[in-house]
């Protein structure tokens, strides 16, 4: 029924990501009480082997999962699925292929965002996994929308952004924030006239006080995805009298 | 496949306990990295009527709702259900007979982390719904375990404590903050040894800082549910390389 449709989120890479993406997911929806939020389904297996290992260095493939996840949200009901990990749309394509349903690509929102900050074409910082930037997963959908991408130097994105990411993953949050709001500053120095958060474990550490500092607008690819996921659910079509409905 | 078991969510009551459940679940978890942690399966729909309205008002019906949830969770291969929504546990026996997953109890959890916090019986308030106290959902169970439950004066639960969780499902969460603090000490000076938060939006509220100010332990019944479910889980068993799973 297009008036509640059940959002499925493909998740667990990783899981603290996924389990922000559903915090941000309610707080960024407009609702008064809990029968206003948007129904949804999260599918979180963080045993998917890692996304950049995968690409870069022969490592297990993840698509078996993505498979896997992809069929359960199906089942269950969901409509659409976002992925909160930047590194797993490498294999969007494949993904869209395997799966009768839409899933909403993260770079779009990510480009949705820019545009909703005011930053409308130029260069633009991608502080992401190695996999993501050698897939140039930013570079060519970007370039489609008139914004040229920086990257981090080689020897910033092996010394801090993936050790900083890692610390994530291994809950040492706090670890991970010099690192990388230096390689972000870097980017600035650089040209980038914005910093695209491009991996969901870095505005775990990134937080929306550190804007001031780097200078120029931070996209968290969690809040954009989030944005993204409520444009489709239309969440004013929610707000009809619970008693009304039927499960579904 | 018992070394990895995958726990589900029935959840969306709020939406924002249960994504914070699964922030916690992912922080309590030790690991060293995405693979490490508890494949999981979150079912969150916010529609389900609203509990204490169909306990105490005949509102709605929710068990149709609970229902749902469950088979979809069950199909989606998960081998137990945790609900993180003490209120819904007032259909805990009626669930359980509706399906085949084991169902971890809450006011168990609460238990538990009652033990774990050195707090071995006498009276503990419990901060609940106005459903959850007028059900006794925690009073039956806690005495059985030799703890006398101590409840909130009727005018603090209508006219701060009910108040307080409507703030936070609206996304007010710091309006919430000192009526729910004033309401804790009113049971410390009762004579409750702990205050359990019996409502999993009372932990979005009040922190764990607020513990000295009222001077006696509190227990997070998000926290609580999330020990129990990885009590359940094993993780200690994930530890395997990645390489050798296949997707389950």
């Amino acid at each position: 029924m297009a008036s509640h449709r059940r959002l499925g989120v493909l998740g667990g890479m990783g899981p603290l990501a996924s389990a922000q993406f559903m915090c941000r997911l309610t707080e960024l929806t407009p609702a008064r009480r809990d029968q206003d939020h948007i129904p949804t389904v999260l599918w979180s297996d963080p045993r998917v082997p890692d996304r950049t290992e995968a690409r870069l260095h022969g490592g297990a493939d993840p698509m078996p999962w993505f498979a896997r996840g992809l069929e359960a949200l199906e089942a269950a009901g969901c409509g659409a699925v976002v992925i909160p990990c930047n590194t797993a749309h490498g294999w969007h394509a494949t993904m869209a292929a395997a799966s009768r349903l839409p899933i909403l690509h993260i770079v779009d929102a990510a480009a949705a965002d820019l545009r909703r900050r005011g930053v409308e074409g130029g260069p633009v910082g991608i502080l992401g996994t190695a996999g993501t930037i050698a897939m140039g997963l930013y570079q060519e959908r970007l370039a489609a929308r008139g914004y040229a991408c920086l990257s981090p130097a080689p020897q910033d994105l092996e010394g801090a952004v993936m050790p900083a990411i890692a610390a994530v993953k291994a809950g040492a949050v706090r670890d991970a924030h010099d690192p990388l709001v230096a390689a972000a500053k870097a980017l600035v120095r650089a040209g980038a006239r914005a910093v695209v958060l491009a991996c969901t474990e870095i505005p775990l550490a990134i937080r929306p006080e550190d804007e001031a500092p780097v200078g120029v607008p931070l996209v968290d690819t969690i809040d954009a995805l989030a944005r993204a996921a409520l444009a489709w659910a239309r969440p004013q079509a929610a707000r009809r009298p619970a008693g009304l409905l039927e499960p579904s």
